[in-house]
C-alpha cells in the first residue's frame, strides 16, 4: 500500500530540535541516542537483509546515473549556446537535492512523527541507526542508510525534470532556489501521502470495509515523481513564456533544433537502464518478483519507442530521432506506476499508448505556445498521468479492464487530481515569489548571446566554429 | 553443455494458438493456465534463488547498456552527416528486438515444444509462470522473467552488430525489417541448437560413448551472438556495395574518417563494462566461478587492446585510436566462447591474437572492397570464429594445446560451419528479398547529402559549421 | 587495519620463478600446484560467500567504468586538437594497468611472500586457487579472482590520474612507459604498506601497547590511490613545464579552455557513480555497513559541488561549470579515506572543505606556473591529503574533533609523508630517466598542430570546422 513507514523507529525529538546548535558546536553529532535492543540477525535472515540492502544500493546507483541521462538528453536537445547552462543545472541539481533531502525532505516524507498530511522528524538523518534494518520483524530489512540513498535519488529526479522545460531562458539562481524548495518541501509532502503512509494510502470514501482499505497506487512514481516534476515544469514554462524566435507571428512553431543528437541518444539509453533501478528497485527488497518488473518496464519502453516512431513517421513523413527518444521515455514513465502489477501484454499496450500520446502532446503544447525545449511536460506530466490511470485499467487484481470494477480507477483519479492540485499550487506560489523578487528571465540580450556566456562566462565547445544564424560563421577561442 | 532447457515447463499449446485472438479481446491475458504445485522455496535455498535472479538481472542491465556502447561507437566512426541515422538505428533496434524476441524469438529458441532444430511454444511469454524458478530441483533457480530479460538483451546485440557494417548507405526501413527477422527467427534458431539443447549440443558422429556426448561449446556467444551478427553484417555490406568515395579507381582505400572519436572511445568503454554482464552473466547463476570469468574477460580485452595498438603502430607508424578500440573489442569477442574454461594466461594469448587479427582483417576486407564503416565484420565475425575455435585449443579440460586431443576442436569447427552456413543462407535470402522489393540503397543524391537530412529530416549537430569536403565551410541552423 | 592478507595462501616460489619459461612452453600453465584441503562451503555460509563475491565484482565493474569517466572528463577539459591523444591514453592505460598488475603489481602488493616493505609471489596470479575463498575461517570469503579484479581497477585509477596533468604536450610513448612502472611497481609497494599488511599498518612508535597497534588508516584510498596518482602527476607536470601560451610574460595565466563541456559533465557523473563501487566496495564484503558508506560518499560529493560552486561564484562572479565538476570530485576524493568511519554531518563538512580547497588550489598551482590542464593535482593530490588527515579529525572512534586525541592524526600525517615521499622519489627517478632517454615533450611544432595529428595521424572531429585561433576558420576532412 505504501512504501514503508518509519513508525518502528524510535523518535528523538529533543535531539532533532538541537540540530542547529549541534551543527555549530560539534562536527560529530548524529550518533543515535538510543540503545540497540533488537537481537542481531544471523544466518539466512542476515543474508536476506544484506541481499536486500545491496540490491537497493545498486538500484539506487542506477537511479543516480539517470542524472547523467537527463543531462545528456536535455543538453543535446538545447542549442549549443546554452549547453553549459543546462549541464551545470543538471549536475548541480543532484548535489542540491541530496543535501536538501538529507536536511529536510526525508524527514517530511518519512519522519517518524507527523500525520497523514506531513511527516516530521529525523531531519539530517538524526535519531536513526543507519546500519540496522528498519523493521526486521515486519519484513523490512532495509537500513535507513540505503533507504535514504534510494529515496534521495528519486527526489533529485523530480527536480531534474523541471530543468529541461525551463531551459534556455531562466536565470540560473532561480532554478537553484526552486530545486531546493521542490526537493525539500513540495515533493516530500505529496510523497508522504502515498509512500509515507499518509492520507492517499487509504481513501476513506471509496470503501465501507475498514479491513480492505482502498488506496492510491503508484508503485514507482508515475505521479509522485514524474507528474510532480512535470507539473512544476509546466508552471515554470508557462510563467517564463516561450524562447525568442520559437513561435512565429502567425502562430506557427519555428524550429530551434537541438545541438547534439549523439549525447541525446546516449542520454535516452542511460535513462533506460537507470529505470531498471527506478522500477525494480521500488520493490524495496530483493525478491523473485524483481525481474518481472524489469520485463514489464522493458516491454513498455520498447513499445513506446516503436509507437512514437510509427506515429511521427505517419504524421511528419520521416522517423524523427527526438520522437523515438521521447517515445521510449514516455513508455518508461507510463509503466512506472503499474510495472509490478500488470501483465507483459498490458505493459506493451500501456507503452504503445504512451508513445502515441507523447507525439500528439508535443504538438498540443506547441499549439498553445507553451515552449518546452525538451518535451519534458509531454513525457513526464502527460504520461505520468496516463501511467497512473493505467493502474486502474490494467492491474491484474484491481483494473477495470481486467474485470475488477472501477473503484481503483477512481482512487487513481483522486490521486492524480490531489497530487496535481498540490504541485500546481505550490509551483505557482514559489515561481511567483521568485519572479517577484529576483526576476525569472534573463534579458533579451543575454538570451540572444546564450546563457553560457552570459551566466557562466564560458562556452561548451571552444575551438569549434559555430553558425551565426545568419548564414555566416563565427569563431570561438582556439 | 547448453544454457538451459525449458523442458520442465508445462506446455500450453492451445493457449499459444489463441494469442492473436487474445490480443484483441483481453489486455490481461497471460495469466498462467497451470496450478503452482511446486513447494515454495525457503531459507538458504530461497536466498540462493533470489541471489541468482538479482545477479542475472544486473548482468542483463549491463548487456542492455551495451546498446549505448554500440550506438556511441558506430556513430563516432561514421561521418556526421549520417549520425542521426545510425543513432536512430541503434536505439530503435533494441526496442524492436525486445518486442520481436518477446513475441516469437524466445519461443523459437527456448520454447517447451519443438525439436533439435527449433524450439516452439511460450510465444509472448505465454504459459510461463514468470516469477517462479524454472527448475529448482535441477538447480536452475532463474525465473522465466529474468531468463527472458537476459536472453532478449543478447538477441538485440546480434542485431545491433549489423547496423555498423551497413551504415551510411542503407535505407532505414530495410534495416528495421532485417532486424526484426534476425531477432525473431534467424538468431533464435541457431541459438536453439546450442543453448536450447538442440542439435549442436550433442554431435553424434564425434563419439561412440553415449554417456559422454560431445557438443559444440560457446559459453557466452562468440559464435551464437557475435559471428551470427557478423555474418549477417558481411552479407549486408556485400549486397550494398561500398560507400561513394571509399575506394579509388586504382583499388586503394580512401579515408572516410569518423566524426567523433570522443563518443567512439566512450562506446568502447561502455561495451567493455557491458561485457562484464555478457560473459559472467552467462554462468546463469550466482556462483564463486563468476568473478573468474570477469578476470579472463578483462585480461583478454586488455591484451587485445595492447596487441592491436602495437600492430597498428608497427604497420602504419602511429598508434591509431580506432585500432586500440577495435583491438579491445576483438579481445572481448575472442574470449566470449571460452571465458569460463581457459586459464588467465590463455585468455591473454587469445586476446592478443584477436588484437592482431582485427588489424589485418580490416586491411583484408578493404582489399576485397567490402566496405564496413566501423569494422564490425573484423571484430565480431573474424574474432567470433577465432574465439570459438580457441575453446578447442585452450580449454583447460577439452583443448588440444592443453593435452586433451582434437575432438573438441572438431566440434567447434562443425559449429562454426553450421552456424555460419545457416546465417549466411538466411541473410542472403532475406537481404535479397528486401532488395528486390524495397530496394536496399539510398539514391546517390541522398547518400551525398547524408542520411540525416534525407531519411530523418534533421541534422545531428545543429549550430556547428561543417566542412563541405571542398575546403569551404557550410552553415547549419542556428 | 589493512584490507586483507594472502598469508593463508600457500606460497609456491619455485613455480613463480619458472614463469618466463612457462610462458614460452605452455599456454595452459597456471593450474594451482596445491591440493584443495578446505571443506566446501554450504548453505548460508556459501550464500554469504557468493554474495560477497558478486557484490565486489559489481563494485569492481563500477570502478572500471571510472575509466570512461576520467576519459570524458580529461578529454572535455583539453583542446580538440589533443582529444584523440588523451582519449587513447585513457583507454589504453586501463589495458596496460590490467596486464602490469596481473604480471607484477598484484604480487608486490599482496603476494604471499615478502616483508613489511614489499610483497612477493603470486605473479601472473600463479599459485592461487582463483575460485576458492581466500580465508573463510577468518571471515574473508572473497576469491582471489574477484580480489584481483577489484584491485586491478584501483591500480588503473592511480595511473589514469596522471594522464590529465601531463596532457597536451607529453610524448605518447612516455606516458605508456610511466603507466606501466606506476601500476607494476610504485603503486603496489606503497599499497602493500597499508592494505597488504605492511609497515604502515602498524606504526610502532605511536603506542606502547602491542595489543592495540596504531596504524595508518585509508579505507578506500585517498592517499594510496588518489594522492599517489596526484604526486606522480605533479612531478610529471613540473618536469614537462607549461603548455605553450598558458602563462603570459607578466606571470598571469591565460585561458586554454576545454573543448567539450558536455562530455566533461558526463565524465563527472560517471565518476560519481563509479565511486559507489570504489568506496562501498572497499568494505571488501557484502555487509549492512555498505550503504552507509554510499551515503557519506554521496553527501561529501554533493557538499563539495555546492561549496565549489559558491566559492567560484564568489571569487569570479559566475558559477563555473569546471569548478562544479572539480568540486564534486574533490568531495569524493576527500571522503574516500574516511567514508566508513565518519558521521553524515562530518561527511558534509569534509566535502565542503574539499570543495573550497580545490578552487584555491587551482589558483595556487597556476600562480606557481605548474600547468595541470584538468586540475588533477588539485582534485586528487590536495584533497587526497585532506581526506587522509580528515580521518584523524572526524573519525567517530579515532578523530581529534570527536574527542579521541591526536594519535590517529599523527599516524595519518606519518602516512601522508611516507607515501608522498615514496611516490615523489620514484616519480622523479622514473620521469628523469624517461626524459634523459626518450625526451619528454613533443616539439613546439607538434604541440602547435596538436598531438592528434602529430602523434596519431588523425583528428577527433572530422567534418567540423575549427577555429584557427586567429579568427579564421580552418577546414578538415569531409
Amino acid at each position: 500500500m505504501f512504501k514503508r513507514s518509519l513508525s518502528k523507529l524510535r523518535l528523538s525529538p529533543s535531539l532533532a530540535l538541537c540540530v542547529p546548535l549541534a551543527l555549530v558546536i560539534f562536527a560529530t553529532w548524529n550518533i543515535p541516542a538510543f540503545a540497540q535492543d533488537a537481537p542481531a540477525l544471523e544466518g539466512a535472515e542476515l543474508n536476506k537483509a544484506i541481499l536486500d540492502n545491496i540490491w537497493i544500493l545498486i538500484a539506487g546507483v542506477l537511479v543516480v546515473f539517470m542524472n547523467a541521462g537527463f543531462g545528456m538528453l536535455e543538453a543535446g536537445f538545447c542549442r549549443q549556446k546554452n549547453a553549459v547552462n543546462i549541464l551545470t543545472k543538471n549536475l548541480l541539481v543532484f548535489a542540491l537535492a541530496t543535501l536538501a533531502y538529507w536536511a529536510i525532505g526525508y524527514g517530511l516524507m518519512y519522519g517518524s512523527g507527523g500525520n497523514g498530511f506531513i511527516g516530521f522528524g529525523n531531519f539530517f538523518l538524526s535519531g536513526l541507526d543507519l546500519t540496522t534494518p528498519i523493521d526486521p520483524a515486519g519484513g523490512n530489512y532495509l537500513t535507513p542508510a540505503v533507504d535514504f540513498f534510494f529515496q534521495a535519488a528519486f527526489a533529485a529526479t523530480a527536480a531534474t525534470i523541471v530543468s529541461g522545460a525551463v531551459a534556455e531562458r531562466i536565470k540560473f539562481i532561480d532554478f537553484v532556489i526552486f530545486s531546493l524548495i521542490l526537493t525539500a518541501v513540495v515533493y516530500p509532502i505529496s510523497g508522504h501521502w502515498v509512500w509515507g503512509g499518509g492520507m492517499l494510502s487509504n481513501i476513506g470514501f471509496l470503501t465501507t470495509d475498514p479491513e480492505n482499505p482502498v488506496g492510491f497506487r503508484d508503485f514507482a512514481g508515475s505521479s509522485l515523481v514524474h507528474s510532480v516534476g512535470g507539473w512544476a515544469a509546466l508552471v515554470g514554462a508557462a510563467f517564463l513564456g516561450p524562447r525568442m524566435g520559437k513561435y512565429r507571428e502567425d502562430g506557427g512553431a519555428g524550429a530551434l533544433p537541438g545541438h547534439n543528437m549523439s549525447i541525446a541518444m546516449l542520454g535516452c539509453l542511460i535513462l533506460w537502464i537507470g529505470w531498471f533501478g527506478f522500477n525494480p528497485g521500488s520493490e524495496l527488497s530483493a525478491s523473485l518478483n524483481v525481474p518481472y518488473i524489469a520485463v514489464t518496464t522493458n516491454l513498455a519502453a520498447s513499445a513506446g519507442g516503436v509507437a512514437a516512431t510509427a506515429t511521427s513517421w505517419a504524421v511528419s513523413g520521416k522517423p524523427d530521432l527526438s520522437m523515438v527518444i521521447n517515445g521510449i521515455l514516455a513508455g518508461l514513465v507510463g509503466i512506472t506506476a503499474g510495472c509490478a502489477g500488470v501483465s507483459p501484454l498490458s505493459a506493451v499496450i500501456i507503452g504503445a499508448i504512451a508513445g502515441v500520446l507523447v507525439v500528439f502532446s508535443v504538438f498540443f503544447f506547441d499549439s498553445i505556445q507553451i515552449d518546452d525545449p525538451v518535451g519534458a511536460t509531454s513525457v513526464h506530466l502527460v504520461n505520468g498521468i496516463w501511467g497512473t490511470l493505467a493502474v486502474g485499467l490494467f492491474d491484474k487484481e484491481l483494473g477495470l479492464l481486467t474485470g475488477n470494477g472501477a473503484t481503483q480507477l477512481i482512487a487513481q483519479l483522486v490521486g492524480v487530481l490531489t497530487i496535481g492540485g498540490w504541485t500546481v499550487l505550490m509551483s505557482v506560489i514559489f515561481w511567483a515569489a521568485i519572479r517577484a523578487t529576483l526576476g525569472m528571465r534573463v534579458s533579451p540580450e543575454e538570451e540572444q548571446i546564450g546563457l553560457d556566456i552570459s551566466e557562466h562566462g564560458m562556452e561548451a565547445y571552444s575551438g569549434f566554429s559555430k553558425d551565426s544564424g545568419l548564414g555566416a560563421t563565427v569563431s570561438s577561442h582556439s
